[in-house]
This record gives structure tokens, C-alpha cells and sequence, in this order.
């Protein structure tokens, strides 16, 4: 398998064909609006052929930036919310040791202005006040309020260890081509700099700068990782791929059918951001108007002992979609014991993940025997290139399932309701309305 | 405030009060088979007096023996899966500093047999390679497939690089007091062992030697643990704090009126571990006879610009639960900046931590208004005497809920299904029936 192929055998018993059928229309002209540009949000497709319009030169550029952070830094601290953090969250998790953090090595990647934990800040000022550290930082406009606070402090905390000059040549910022705060900072400063399209929301950028720089940073292939969404982009727009279409198909044919919550699953737990990276993509993209699936993730075996019992045997509203992934990295077998105490010894010499994949086998059949639909979505390996894949196919199969919705996927208005109170409580100027209106209600 | 509080205000326009009302007498008779064990699975409740029950020389000899392993070890290996893995990982998690894993000190606890990960289990052997580590081995039969195969495989290890005396006194079992194939094994080798008592299931466990152990290790108090907990349990029981029972009986009025997920909300990064075990605890127990409430779990405000969108609004399916801390541990002001490019002067001065609540309360508000029920408990801080209380009152809530959605809050059946198949799969002695049923089916 080279790469990533979509089985939705063990949901088909739950949809009728005909209801496949019926969407299978809709699919397409779903398709047909991501290409042509022709539906809702469609000031927001600059994803859709991101991959194939991505300079190697660009890739090269961000390399060397990348190589130039690591020389400088022994943390790079990135700082970005949402799509400007979850991307290389994910990727960067997927791909990284599973003990990292415990390891000594250069750079480390850490993230903040994805939270407004007090403590959070204040540790990892603490953590960097002995240490050369570097910052990315990603927001379009510079005034998000998390990732603005977050810059403020380490700006400051950089600048009073280094002096300006030494801590603006550690300071990298991702942001909008000509206008906004970080823009004109950046230009004053004389950051180097890369530019978020305006075309790219910020779930669908993680392979842009916005993903690809920590990502880099981090000691991952980035050329390898846009070679693998390149050629889901070209099998998936030229038709020759329709994976991403059945996925979008099979999703809404079972939501129409009374499946409110898709489980996204995984055996490997280097996967788990990859969850929240998709949750955000689907459950912002989708849950408007008030309908969408409700995206959640649950990382196996781990939590067949937790949310095992609920999935077997709860209400059956739910349906799974399981990250296959075909071989681990690396071999250990499991040793063979004289005594045999604890009755492993049918399975000594066998590679631990064969027994990893047998859970997962046993727990897709119990599943399904139990009422809830599965789909498979099945990758050769973790690697760069195969999270390319992965990555364009959620993309392109979000963008689909959207308009077969028939939601606009691309906008979020969602989230502007609770930073208007935020602003208002805090006496933002420009709020002096709303504030007396939250005042009287609180 | 000295104890935890519940706080309905932002559900009950949500619910009639007659439906409240009705709820009442169910409430007082689940709480009443608790105490008095006539409900199902009261061979299950040895957690419900469990504080108070608990010595403090049980407790004097945990540290003692954390201590040892604290002198003896730079890493120790907590392997457990479920309510062996969860507690402890909850608890530590929320205690520690936000960046702990990248700061020399030890011991570092980390956890094994949570999954099947080749690559997880490969890459730990590696990093302990040239380290001093211990063992604390949790599982009642000792035959449990994920951390069976982790104690067999780190067993080996430890052996290979102390000698089996040395590593002998660097693994503590905690297990059956009298049976099962990991007594016999302590027994033999005279490993320090702790007892799992037979009346108290793994995700109600967290107070026993299971968590407890572990969080000592970590170098956390527990004795404030188990004090804030005899605190709720007295309170509780004798019906001085009814805020259990008013959570529970309000969560299953939500239920009642279509509400189908419910999402335990955070504003601290480090409760997530927290918003797992509450995940196993409540999915465990009330998933069963195809109904219960779905329980997931947000960070916020990380999470905002993930999930946000969804929950302000996507199906109006969903209610929230805001574990509400009052106070941050450090104290961290917003910087004045002349140019203030970014905007964010208006809350210069301020502590972030006033941010982040004005930022709860203004998503609460949003939330509200946009058709979601919300309940707070509130904390004074995250400390081990808080967490105490929080997990006891967690433990009994969830016992009175599941006595009212009627079903059994404490057994899980539905976990036996995936490994019956796995057992099946592997062609495991004794399966030799299923093992032919399965390979017929695939």
C-alpha cells in the first residue's frame, strides 16, 4: 500500500444503498464547488491546490529558517491558537519519539498563546529564563487575544535576556501579507517573515508556514509531507482517488440516520493530536446552523478501557472512523517466559504490534456485532509523506461533507460570541455597549 | 470558599422544576443503596466509605515506600491501564508543572501497559537503557493483556541490567491480596506489595495504593488527598452537602430532555488527564442497555478555537460542566508596551489569570444564550486537598446518577467484547470455539 485507501465495509450494513446513491450527486457537485470555486466560503479554497502551488522554493526558505532557529535556539517556542497551533501539534506529535521531552536534544519545540493558564505562562517563563530560546509567531491579525498575550510576555522576557538586536534575529512571524498588528511590528523590527494567505483558514493551514516552520523545526521532512498531500490533491481532484468523496458520502448518509457523534480512533498513541487537529477541522467546518456531526477521539487500546464500555453498549448514536496504521517503526517481540505466570506465552515471539492489530481487528468486529458503524481509513506507515496524504484527504473530504451538508464549511461565527463577552467584561474600549449590556445580565 | 460548590444557575432554564422535583425521591433512594448497599453491584462499593476507611499507616508506609523508590530510581514505571492508569495520570498531571517532563529532576514517573504501541514500548526500553529505574506494577490478575505484556517486557530489562535480587527490590506489585498470577509472582520474587481490595473497581480505585502510590512517587501529598476526600465523603453522606446529589439529578433531567453529550469543560491545561478519568469514570459506569450521557471533555480556551464553533452552534444536543478554579499558583501580570501594536493596553496590569476568567464567564454566558445548559464546580485551587474533594464528589454523583438513569453504575460487561475477539484472533488456549466463529467472519 502506498497510499492511504478508505474501507467502508463495516458501515455499510448500517446505510442503505439507495441512501448512498441519493449522495452520490451531492458529492459531486460538492466537488465540483470546491474546484470551481462556486460555493459558500469561496473566498476560502486556497487549500484546495495549496500542495502542487507550493514553491520548493518557499520549502527551502523555511528549511533554512529553520536551520538557522536551531543553530541559534535550544527552544523554539511557538505561538499560535486553533489551526495556527494544532497542525503542527499534530504532525510533529505523530512523528517525534514518543519520550521527547524526556530526551536531551536540540531544539525543542514548545507551544504557548494557545491558552490563557496563568500558571502555564508562568512556568515556561520560568522554564526559559536559563535558556536561548526563539520564537515563531503565527496569527494573521496580531491581536488574538491568547497568542497576543503570550508574545507580549516572551517578547519582553527575550529582549531583556538578549538585548533587541540578538532577539529579533530569534523571532520568526507568521502572519498576513501587508496589514495588522504583527505585520507592522514584524516590518519595524525586521523579523523574517512568512505570509497566511487570505484564502487559507486557519484549520486548513497547516501546510502553509503556519505548520510547515515548527515542523521544521522540529527536525521533520517538509518536502516530504507536501509530496504526500500533492498527490492527494492531484488522485483526489482529477477523480482518479475517491476516497475522500465515499468518506464524505458514508458521514452524512450515517448522520442521517440518527449517528450524531463520530469517534475518530486510533492504535497508536502518537496519533492523539492528530484527533484534535481533526476535531477542529470537522467540528468547525460542520457545526453550524445547528446541526454537524460531533467529532470526538478516543486513542486505543487506552481507552477501550475507559470509553470502551459506553462505545460497546451505549446509545447507539455514534460511529467510528479508525486510523489503521499498517507496521511500526520498530520491532520488539514479546519474550518468552519459563514460568508463564501471567499466560503470555502464546503470543511470546510475536511483535507486539501484531497484537495491537489483533485489538484493533477484535474491537472493529465487536463494535460493529454491537451497533456501531466503522469505517476504516488506512495508512502504510507514519511518516511525513503518508501525513501529507492524511492531511489533504480530512481537507478535501471536509470541504465535501460541508456542502453536502449544505453548510458554508469555511466560515466560524460561531466563535466570535465568546470573545465579544471576553472583550466586554474586560471593558475593551470599543465595548462600552456591549459591557453595560453583560453587566446587567451577570 | 473551602469546599468544592455546584453551581446549577446556568442549567435550570434548561430543565422544568417539575422535572427537577420528580427527580428528588430517585436521588435520595440512590444515595440511600450506596450507604445502605441494596442497589445493584453493591459488591462494588468498598469506594464509597474509602476515605474515612483509609489508615494513615497505610498511607505512612506508601511514602515510605515511595521514598525508597525515589532514592533507589531516577524513573519510575507506573504500568496500569484503565482506572490503574487514569487516577494517577489525572492527579500528577494537575500537580505538576505545566513543563516538568523537559526539567532534570527526579524520579520522573511515566506510565507503560496503557497501550499496545510497539513503537511506545520500543522507545521506552530505549530511554531506559542507562537509566535507574523501578517498576510499580498494577493489576489485579496480572493476566491483563496490555500491562502483562509491558511487566514481562521491563521485568526483563530491569533483571538484565541490576540482577534479579537488586531488581527485585525495585518493583512494587499492587494486586489481589490473595490470588492471581501477579501474587504469586510478588510472592516468590518478595516484591513489596499493596493490596486491591475485591469491592472496589478499577475507575473508583484512584484512592487506594493503585493512585496513590504513584502520586506519592511523583512527590505529591497524599494524605491532603485522601483528607480532602474524607471531607466530601462525610459531607456527602450524611447529606450536609447535597451538591453531588444536585449534579447528578440535574445531569439526568439534561438527559431526559434529549441533551445526549456532555462536555466537562477545563480552563486549566492542567486538568486534562482530569477530564479523562472523569471521561472512564462516568462513560464506564453509564454506558449500558444501549443509553447514557456521552462524556467528552474540552480545554479551554485552547479548545474554543477548536470545539467552540460546534458547541455555540451545532446540534443543540449538548450540555457543559466547568470545573472553575478560583485561583492560579503563580502570579503573572500583562506588560504595559508603549506602542501597543497589538491592542492590548486596555488590560495591561491585569493578571492573565483575570483574562482567562473573564474569558470563562464571558463563554458561559455565550453558551447559555446559544442554547447549551451549563453547571460549574467550582474549586478553590488545584491542590491535593481540592482534587480530594473533586474526585469523591465525581465518584458519589456518579453512583447516584447511574441508580437513576437505572442501570448498573458498576460493572462494564461491554469491556469483555473486543477481547474475547482479540483472545479469538490470537488463538489464545481455550478459544479454540471463537477462534473458529471469528475466522469465519473475516
Amino acid at each position: 500500500m502506498e497510499k492511504i485507501q478508505v474501507n467502508v465495509g463495516g458501515a455499510s450494513a448500517f446505510v442503505s444503498a439507495s441512501g448512498i446513491e441519493a449522495l452520490v450527486p451531492d458529492g459531486k457537485a460538492a466537488l465540483a464547488k470546491l474546484t470551481d470555486g462556486t460555493g459558500l466560503g469561496n473566498d476560502f479554497l486556497g487549500w484546495v491546490k495549496l500542495p502542487t502551488e507550493t514553491s520548493d522554493e518557499l520549502l527551502d526558505d523555511i528549511n533554512a529558517t529553520a536551520a538557522r532557529l536551531c543553530e541559534l535556539c535550544d527552544v523554539v517556542v511557538a505561538i499560535g491558537i486553533g489551526g495556527s497551533y494544532l497542525g503542527a501539534k499534530a504532525v510533529i506529535e505523530a512523528l517525534s519519539n514518543s519520550f521527547a521531552p524526556y530526551i536531551p536534544s536540540t531544539p525543542k519545540v514548545l507551544f504557548a498563546g494557545q491558552n490563557i493558564g496563568e500558571d502555564y505562562l508562568y512556568e515556561l517563563k520560568e522554564y526559559l529564563r536559563d535558556k536561548k530560546f526563539g520564537i515563531i509567531v503565527i496569527s494573521k491579525s496580531g491581536t488574538t487575544t491568547e497568542p497576543a498575550i503570550a508574545f507580549r510576555v516572551l517578547r519582553e522576557q527575550l529582549e531583556a535576556q538578549m538585548g533587541r538586536e540578538e532577539a529579533n534575529k530569534r523571532i520568526v512571524a507568521v502572519t498576513d501579507e501587508h496589514r495588522g498588528a504583527l505585520r507592522t511590528l514584524a516590518n519595524t523590527e525586521g523579523y523574517k517573515t512568512y505570509v497566511i494567505a487570505d484564502n487559507v483558514g486557519g484549520r486548513f493551514s497547516v501546510l502553509t508556514p503556519v505548520g510547515l516552520l515548527p515542523i521544521a523545526v522540529a527536525g521533520f521532512d517538509i518536502k516530504a509531507l507536501v509530496e504526500g498531500a500533492r498527490q492527494m490533491e492531484k488522485a483526489t481532484l482529477s477523480g482518479t482517488d475517491s476516497s475522500a468523496m465515499t468518506y464524505a458520502i458514508y458521514r452524512n448518509a450515517l448522520y442521517r440516520s440518527e449517528k450524531k457523534i463520530e469517534i475518530l480512533v486510533n492504535y497508536n498513541p502518537k496519533l492523539h493530536f492528530f484527533g484534535e487537529w481533526w476535531k477542529q477541522l470537522y467540528g468547525e467546518s460542520e457545526g453550524k446552523d445547528h446541526k454537524g456531526i460531533y467529532p470526538a477521539a478516543v486513542d486505543n487500546t487506552t481507552d477501550l478501557h475507559s470509553m470502551g464500555q459506553w462505545i460497546q453498549e451505549g446509545e447507539r448514536i455514534i460511529f467510528e472512523t479508525v486510523i489503521s496504521v499498517a507496521k511500526a517503526d520498530n520491532e520488539l517481540r514479546i519474550p518468552f517466559e519459563e514460568s508463564n505466570l501471567d499466560g503470555l506465552n502464546y503470543i511470546a515471539g510475536k511483535r507486539v504490534d501484531e497484537v495491537n492489530k489483533m485489538a484493533e481487528l477484535g474491537t472493529r468486529i465487536a463494535h460493529i456485532d454491537g451497533g456501531v458503524p466503522n469505517m476504516q481509513v488506512l495508512m502504510p506507515a507514519i511518516t511525513e509523506q503518508s501525513l501529507g496524504q492524511l492531511i489533504y484527504f480530512f481537507e478535501a473530504a471536509c470541504g465535501i461533507s460541508g456542502y453536502i451538508l449544505d453548510v458554508n464549511p469555511f466560515n466560524q461565527p460561531g466563535v466570535e460570541a465568546y470573545k465579544r463577552n471576553m472583550f466586554a467584561l474586560l471593558e475593551k474600549p470599543g465595548y462600552e455597549e456591549e459591557t453595560a449590556a453583560i453587566k446587567a445580565k451577570i
